[in-house]
């Protein structure tokens, strides 16, 4: 295999990576609605605002007391305490934006004094002065007094004031995924729009064999007028390869965060290709394409790319995922990146997770023992696929073991359907045996 | 507190919820397209219409030969192939479907007989007849003829017909999500639809003291006409509560492979939640409602919805989430159904992991160690969250376990958003003691 520039390792090419796209990412994000944002990466720490609850509520239905006045307070030693309503506020209306037709929380200013209480319900306000709530089980209710037959610790049955967050606390970090319980914390506190990185990413697959799957069913004219349709046997027959990887990678990308697009794909034709390049990046920050990255007489991407820009890297010493590319290409003053991945779908989602998602999107990691020796080389990052294992020892506890899956060849994409993740096996490693413990890169269902 | 029935086990209300839900999704599916379906749940299972590959593939660049040929070659033993071109087909047009100016692959009748190889390139067809390819490196070209320096034994360099999925195998099982490996094994066997799970699910907050979201930040009206702004500060003094619920639930469903709508809230009066159930079930198979749960003066959610339809269960012995419901309403001929959350965020979003979640998206489990004591009680469920901590023993092995995170009622929506998991602590036990193993229910990132 002849490639432009010697082979590097998992590392060097990692590290190269991530420091371009620790440079690319500094200043770009897009605001998005909170009902947008889930799943995205954030841009930067979001602070609260605010405290959380940012009164005491109640925890529950009853009355809100000072605690003080029922210490003690029993079936045998009831204790009386008057009741007192909240009045209704003067200084609010809020019929016009959230139809509701009284304020149930009552005026600002109110206080509550020792030897009253007044009636508040679980996820209330409860007013200034009090400082616990009796449950109404433990209540006896009467016109215009009510009997309590037991006591409260201070702040027993109250949601204290920053209880959730801390104005200051931080509810996202930078960098971290955004998901459900982020977005509730964000709407509790007034915030209404998130920045989350923005990268426009296009993809393109490379191939003479290649079809759309848009096209698939369709009928193929020939030149004699023989209607055939696009289907498995045409397939079979003329040797065509139906283009999964650009949909696999927007999936994987989806996935990740981002939003990319997929262009038809070009044939193995030099000038047909730099053309698709120019246009891509014209309109993105990324260009990822699969095929062409091997050199035979057809691999045209690496040529062109080289021809409009650096190429830092061309060959991993990597297994799966040798053949794959990364550049620096300068178009119109800024600087843009294309993503050379291999053709082979599981190689090009191992350069995919390897060098992209990994950034973004690392993935939990579990130390587990091999069921099964496991040959790597030396010299070369093997990625081995595994599947999780529980297997009951003498003491019927389950554990868990990373299975290694057999596989031959990197074409074979129903081993990362059926793969829950995988690890990397360092090229100054010779291999595993059974039973060593290895460190597992969970991937997300 | 006042349930209108007993209060059931957390097993009891699963198995009531899960057999109601079989029936309800065993005829509701869509058809998605390719590009539409990652993250949704397949409505049954997929099976491959075809081998993949259909064609034994060259795994490398070279020539494809029959292997036979070419045993014992060697540097000094180079074998002598004559070199062989497919045709260009005659049956084949693809430019107008493919915009490919010619097809590479060649004559469908064309078989590679003893002596003769044919050059090919990494992914494409190998001709019928062969059965193994020489890599490029290893061969000597000429005009008419090749010397291969080195043997290939049968299938060596080829990806075999059937290699990734034999024709009857399984995609994708009904019930699976679809992730972005399955979507590119469906479109390489040219399945361009899929049908998934499809619910139609609305979501209704309900109190008086909601705030949209939306209208954070937006002008307030009072009687009095001072203008004040919908602020953290007039949270404060009016002691109303920003809806977050409705969109959290939206975000869990969303990852749980539906798209629901969110309906604005509405506020504690009987008629009102009644018009509001109404319109939504009409629309809908499902109506998620949350606040309402405990039994004040305030909450109607019940009362009308026992009214309607029937109501399966009302509370839990669990905890955090004891007030919960589900009930079953028939709404012009078709059963629908209503799940009535607690309007507090944790105990909704643990209702809606234990109750709807589990269901369509069951959570990868690890038996772990606690850091810690922890109590629960006899006679209810408890729901421990956990997060997970690494931790190096003696033989710089590094073990995980399970800490119980510390929190104070169900309130506080960041030990969601911080924790990695929870277990589920049966009724039948009063607590676990430090070292104890766990099984951890692990949050997909």
């Amino acid at each position: 295999m002849k490639f432009v520039k010697e082979l590097i390792s998992y590392e060097d090419a990692k590290k190269i990576t991530f420091e371009e796209l620790n440079k690319l990412t500094k200043d770009k994000y897009k605001k998005y609605d909170l009902s947008d944002c889930l799943n995205k990466i954030s841009y930067e720490d979001v602070i609260s605002p605010a405290d959380l609850p940012i009164f005491n509520k109640s925890a529950m239905d009853g009355y809100s007391v000072i605690a003080e006045d029922v210490f003690g307070a029993s079936e045998s030693n009831p204790i009386i305490l008057e009741k007192i309503e909240f009045k209704e506020s003067d200084s609010v209306e809020l019929d016009k934006l959230n139809n509701l037709s009284k304020n149930v929380v009552g005026d600002e200013n109110f206080e509550l004094t020792n030897g009253f209480a007044t009636k508040v319900s679980t996820g209330t306000k409860i007013p200034n002065g009090s400082n616990a709530v009796v449950m109404k089980e433990y209540v006896k209710e009467y016109d215009d007094y009510i009997e309590v037959y037991g006591g409260v610790h201070p702040f027993e049955n109250v949601s204290k004031i920053g209880e959730d967050l801390k104005k200051g606390d931080v509810i996202i970090k930078k960098g971290e995924m955004i998901n459900p319980y982020h977005i509730a914390l964000l709407a509790s506190v007034g915030i209404q729009k998130i920045k989350c990185v923005y990268l426009k990413i296009g993809i393109l697959s490379t191939g003479d064999e290649l079809i759309s799957i848009e096209n698939y069913g369709k009928e193929a004219n020939n030149k004699n007028d023989e209607i055939k349709k696009i289907d498995m046997e045409y397939i079979h027959k003329t040797g065509s390869i139906i283009n999964s990887n650009s949909l696999m990678l927007k999936c994987l990308l989806k996935n990740c965060g981002f939003d990319a697009k997929t262009y038809p794909h070009v044939e193995d034709n030099p000038a047909k290709i730099k053309k698709c390049i120019l246009e891509i990046l014209s309109e993105n920050d990324i260009l990822m394409t699969t095929g062409g990255t091997s050199v035979g007489d057809r691999d045209y991407t690496f040529e062109e790319i080289s021809k409009l820009g650096e190429i830092l890297y061309h060959g991993i010493k990597l297994r799966p995922g040798r053949p794959v590319g990364f550049s620096k290409i300068k178009h119109t003053d800024t600087i843009k990146y294309v993503y050379i991945f291999s053709g082979y779908p599981v190689a090009a989602a191992i350069q995919f997770e390897l060098l992209f998602n990994k950034y973004f999107k690392p993935l939990h990691t579990l130390n587990l023992p091999l069921t099964r020796n496991f040959a790597s080389s030396l010299g070369r990052t093997d990625i081995m696929r595994v599947k999780l294992i529980k297997k009951s020892d003498i003491n019927t506890n389950s554990k868990l073991f990373a299975e290694p899956l057999r596989i031959s060849g990197s074409g074979v994409i129903s081993s990362l359907s059926s793969a829950d993740g995988y690890a990397i096996i360092d090229e100054n490693i010779e291999g595993y045996e059974k039973g060593d413990i290895i460190t597992i890169y969970l991937f997300k269902q």
